[in-house]
């Protein structure tokens, strides 16, 4: 399409052009997804949000549950001294983190509520599970018979965050922590792999965001883990999300709580153990990789609503036949099966005027809009917009060519979405082959991914680091590994790897 | 049937009658449903214990859902000043309540670790979250349009309990909490009353619990509420255990938050307000309701397995067709649809003898037990168990038979335990008319629950529960009000209440 040029007034202000941050805080309020709360960092999860989050929830734990693990719910504190017990995992937690003191609040001589009643022991609100889980597994675990032991929970975790962003980076959040032991080294770095395959497949089938699989480096791992899994996505501001990570922990956490077992032989030996999670970043991931400047854009296997009905109610004569209309296709749309779930389908009655109720749902990201009015309901049409499409290639269909065509118009969109998330990220990806290039290309506000050849050296990923605030965010699963020089040191590297900015 | 008395070995020791208490623990502990966990207070949900809380959550939820509640998620922590807010709500939470009062833990010079970092206000975690849901409403709720503002969330929730019991009563426990605001005091009113009911239908048809439903009295209200609606059962020692409640706040908590809107005809008030919430104490209520002396014993519309075939796989020659043979009926089970979604079906492979494996599943609480061997696999039947009926009353049935009649046997065991649990709490309510026969039932280690008049003098209320440990559980719904005199009074009561022990 050869369009001409023209300034459009767009729904969402300031756009991502514009000042993408802000851009992004402004598609949150627009779509009424959650918000910041008055607690320090913290966010309130809002019912569009909330569903949205069901929906990756429901998904997840089916396809966890269907590879044998169970869900189990341990407690929310952890006894501050089972942070001590492995060496990297205290450094990396204790400097951020919510402890509970006290269990009583009274009134001082002024008059003000202050704590009172001092724990013996100092508890903190669990980062993550690893220390109180590792515990029980100790306990739980005996013989070879009770290996693997696969646990998983859906729970909320806190992380004193300085600089917190809505669901990209707040000091509470939700996630899933899968936990498991196995009797081998092999058998555990599979379940590890297993994983990691599970959140790539997740984040590309479902969220239409396509991910690039890696491990991390050294110096990005998990505290305490062997080997950290990732998967990465690269936002609309060509900056790298990470979306997910599934932990190899040897045996660093078996033998800092003592899980161990009697082998068959009847030999006494450490288990090892993974973990591995996804949390409520998901939800910005989605936003930043499909949102436009007209609001937030759902990929219809994950929103909460397939199709909302508009009915336009202002011409008091066919305004019930139009209401009538409405239903009963809602009724019949309702009846269709979709990705293991009935079309989730409503009909906005409210008292707005056609074009604000249409754009109220736009900034929603709702997949399907279909207007009727009056002519619609003479004709028995529809007038439908499709969210990844542009607001006037709204087109008219007849009522039962719409019934006959919905899936394949959700499945469309579905597709078109992870198409275009993934020629965003080829296109911005670029193979860099020397030094100056690389600050070059990392010294534009707007960058991308660099696949360059690095020798594995610590010190330069932290030059890198510091002089521009990029990282190595994986050293991908390829399928050929090419052998080549480090771009920094000229030695040899064994393949390339992923830098780029990150959230 | 008029077996002769004989010693019966149980599953379970103590049984019921040598020690309450401790039954109710071995009965956790041979289910594998939860344990306590080193944080003081907290219990760890194990795999059964959880999968029969998210059963309980997905029949809940999908019922809130229904009457249109929308699931959110506000901060787990809360300032402390907001407590303050309302009166009655700070006396009610500030005395048992988890503070945070640091946002790092540091090592001192001993080595060891210490909170550090004061914040300038202290959190608590929440007990509940009506104070931090009010604030927000305040902001959310602008116009009569906005109105009725309808959300829920499940969550988990603290209180520093002193005495704590596996479900019953722990310092964090699971829930959902309902949070509503209306227009006008009647709305508020039926929708507090709405969700009463919900509540009373969830315990009776699906838990088989039955239960009393009533007002709580002045003295055992939610502290902040103008009604509290509970609902009352009796466990297999007579005691009440409260199961779920649901709130009038009137305008409490609008008036403590400024939680106002516009009216249609232009007018600012405050909204009415109502909260509700169901817990992880439901489990405990469930237990206490129907397990026996042989473990567990679950509803089948709750159960996470419906049915669990046992092979009999010591015959060498006919283990692998045994095995098929249980394949191939489980395949067939997980096609039926029972009450919502498939049957729950598992094979135990597990190389333990038939007792034994068979004794773990009656310790779990699974419906029906299928045992087959290589005699079943010869002339296509099955060795079935049912839960509600003694061990050796397992029969046989021909494999189609048992196909036929899977469902009616899961809707005759759901019935069963209701029509039980219903006699056993009738037996065991009586109606008493004098304070010296008040006295005396009450005073036997194991009572009931009396109706009996009261005149609603709090002083009478606190006497009663200062000598006797016994407390107004409810003032029940009755179809027809019979008014009479107060038995420690003599003075006009409008109608009989329930007085009991209780968890």
């Amino acid at each position: 399409m050869n369009s001409t040029k023209q300034k459009t007034k767009t729904a969402i202000t300031p756009t991502r052009e514009m000042d993408y941050p802000e851009w992004y805080q402004q598609i949150i309020k627009a779509a009424d997804l959650a918000e910041v709360s008055p607690v320090r960092g913290c966010m309130t999860i809002k019912p569009w949000g909330y569903a949205l989050w069901e929906n990756m929830q429901r998904v997840i734990d089916e396809r966890l549950k269907a590879t044998g693990h169970k869900n189990v719910c341990f407690p929310l504190l952890i006894p501050a001294n089972f942070l001590e017990k492995e060496a990297e995992h205290v450094t990396g937690f204790a400097k951020e983190c919510a402890v509970v003191t006290h269990c009583r609040l009274v009134h001082d001589e002024e008059g003000k509520l202050v704590p009172s009643s001092p724990l013996e022991e100092p508890y903190i609100i669990r980062p993550t599970s690893e220390t109180i889980i590792g515990e029980a597994f100790s306990r739980w675990i005996q013989s070879y018979r009770d290996l693997p032991l696969l646990v998983n929970q859906w729970v909320n975790v806190m992380r004193w965050e300085m600089r917190t962003r809505l669901f990209l980076r707040t000091s509470e959040f939700l996630w899933q922590e899968g936990h498991t032991a196995h009797a081998t080294s092999a058998e555990a770095q599979q379940e590890a792999l297993k994983i990691f395959d599970l959140y790539a497949q997740f984040a590309e089938d479902y969220m239409a965001m396509p991910v690039i699989k890696g491990e991390k480096t050294a110096s990005e791992r998990f505290p305490g883990a062997v080997n950290t899994y990732t998967i990465e996505a690269m936002m609309q501001d060509k900056k790298a999300l990470q979306a997910g990570t599934s932990h190899f922990l040897g045996q660093n956490f078996a033998k800092a709580f003592n899980i161990k077992f009697l082998s068959p032989q009847g030999k006494e030996e450490f288990a090892y153990t993974t973990s591995w999670g996804v949390s409520t970043r998901l939800i910005g991931g989605l936003i930043m990789t499909h949102s436009d400047d007209n609001g937030l854009v759902l990929p219809p296997r994950l929103a909460p609503l397939h199709v909302v009905l508009l009915p336009i109610m202002h011409h008091e004569e066919s305004r019930a036949d139009v209401l009538t209309y409405c239903e009963q296709l809602a009724e019949e749309l309702r009846q269709i099966y979709y990705d293991n779930r009935y079309l989730a389908v409503e009909i906005d009655t409210r008292e707005l005027t056609g074009g604000e109720k249409a754009w109220s749902w736009v900034k929603k990201g709702v997949p399907l809009r279909v207007e009727v009015g009056p002519k619609e309901y003479e004709n028995k049409t529809v007038f439908i917009g499709r969210r990844d499409q542009e607001y006037k290639e709204r087109h008219s269909l007849s009522r039962q060519e719409f019934l006959a065509t919905v899936i394949s118009q959700l499945d469309t969109l579905q597709t078109t979405l992870f198409k275009r998330a993934s020629d965003f990220q080829k296109r911005h990806t670029l193979t860099i082959d020397n030094q100056a290039d690389f600050y070059q290309f990392f010294s534009d506000a707007e960058s991308g991914f660099a696949l360059a050849h690095w020798n594995g050296d610590p010190a330069i990923e932290a030059k890198v680091k510091q002089d521009l605030n990029v990282t190595i965010r994986c050293i991908p699963q390829l399928a050929n590994l090419e052998p080549g020089k480090c771009i920094f040191s000229d030695k040899s590297s064994p393949q390339r790897v992923i830098f780029a900015k990150s959230y």
